[in-house]
């Protein structure tokens, strides 16, 4: 057994999962805005999950962590973007204290983009690319079956500049992505939550459906970017925004297509822009995949 | 012995190289606005050095090609972007019905990608993206030692999107990294050669000092939105633009270094902003290592 965390701002959701990324049970939870002193809720959780299914803690192959802001996978650090109050904490070091087997980190996008790559909407890919589209924009890369960070950080899609003169940024740049085709992006020009949007906009409201038409472009310019840097089999979107992808995606389909260089559209060699398969779990999924890759001895098939 | 050609627009190189990537003999001349009926230029001018270092056709290793537009590996079809004239032309039929050797083809910037990796400013990194700024933009993107271009066509770095309120590029797009950034771009900006505008710059003319900024302001863009994507080891610059490199280096560096996000400036994991080592010769260097790259027997010890 695996267990796989997917750490959100708003949620935890941690599960329990067979080496093939079944999901056997899972927990979900509020995060604490704040930490208490002793035990770390985590902890706890998985204690809970344990229990329940009657796991010792020593049959654990591994823990699998995704975490929805800058991951230092090396040292285990986190700093979760959305709750400033928690600081900078060392994940591993916590986990390791309690759990003896192997504890692996990483940011939730990319943990996710491995999960679809592995189980769902990307499988039998090579090469392609996860953006997650939820308040924030991340990115996940699948390079050659593996996923890709260079040196740590890369696969920051949401901070590609695509309009210097947009609003600013959480980072402080101007015309980021995620400035620009994000959630809290409409909401920020709306002041309506996207959802809201989306209902009006299918009811008709002429303002909403320019909204979303706004969005769609916007949203546009950066996957054509990625698809003139990468030239991947597939772009994959998940996130809150993708609850309404039906109402998106042919839009978005066709004003790509109709933008990308020519040659990007060769029947032979076309990139299909879909949406994710396995929403929420993606994360906990891609955590056994990540954990499995880094042990030769049991590395998933699909991987070789 | 392994023949590198580097097909431009202007000029055609071709050289002859061992199998280290170093270069023996080369020819350079103009490239021809039309193709003539009957011998193909190439083909004489290899025959040509072949016969002056007195090599027999069946000892050569291979052929690789760089060319400066689009090329389609698989097929061999190359389109040069700026010599339309020559329309769709097959490189490697024409070559293959007079030599018996593995023949290989890349587009040019690529090529000069694989050439400052293995022999030049690259060596020693995993991943590495290259720019040549020149009449265009290209890029080479190297991922885990190895040349990335997913389905074929990626690595088009010149037309990611920058500012869609810009400039139309030569790709029908507004505000590509090409159509702001490009040697051409100042051209249409100022109807004065770049060369001119840094000769001016350096005399401390205000104008040109004034095109020198928007230019570095313009690279940089492209330059951050390629570290967060990537987060390479190295950006190395090559193209004519960078025979100027010592005089705008020092302060794109700085910005880009002011605007990325702080984790991507950690002392242990910079990215550097380089000038390319191997100048006009990288291609041909790029071209011995594709060329035994392609060959497991002989393959570079570099690259495993």
């Amino acid at each position: 057994m695996i267990v796989g965390i997917d750490l959100g701002a708003t949620k935890t959701l941690v599960g329990l999962l067979t080496k093939k990324g079944k999901i056997i049970d899972q927990i979900i939870q509020p995060t604490p805005k704040k930490l208490k002193r002793g035990g770390f809720f985590i902890v706890e959780i998985i204690e809970r999950l344990l229990k329940k299914n009657r796991i010792a803690k020593n049959k654990l192959i591994g823990i699998g962590i995704g975490a929805a802001g800058l991951v230092d996978q090396k040292k285990g650090d986190v700093i979760l973007t959305n709750l400033p109050e928690w600081g900078k904490i060392n994940l591993i070091k916590i986990l390791r204290k309690i759990f003896p087997c192997p504890i692996f980190l990483e940011n939730d996008a990319k943990l996710a983009a491995l999960g679809e790559f592995w189980r769902g909407q990307g499988k039998g890919t090579k090469n392609m690319i996860l953006l997650t589209i939820g308040t924030g924009i991340g990115g996940g890369i699948i390079i050659d079956k593996k996923l890709y960070t260079g040196q740590g950080y890369g696969g920051e899609i949401g901070h590609m500049i695509i309009d210097p003169d947009g609003p600013k940024c959480g980072c402080g740049s101007y015309g980021c992505f995620e400035a620009l085709a994000s959630g809290m992006a409409i909401k920020k020009r709306t002041n309506l939550e996207p959802k809201t949007i989306f209902v009006r906009a299918r009811k008709g409201d002429s303002f909403a459906n320019e909204i979303i038409r706004e969005e769609i472009k916007a949203l546009s310019l950066g996957i054509i970017n990625i698809i003139h840097i990468f030239h991947p089999e597939k772009i994959i979107l998940s996130g809150g925004l993708m609850d309404n992808g039906d109402f998106i995606l042919p839009d978005l389909r066709k004003i790509v297509q109709n933008k990308i260089l020519k040659r990007f559209c060769q029947s032979d060699r076309k990139v299909r822009i879909e949406k994710a398969k396995l929403a929420n779990q993606a994360g906990l999924v891609g955590a056994v995949y990540l954990i499995l890759g880094q042990s030769v001895s049991c590395r998933p098939k699909s991987r070789l």
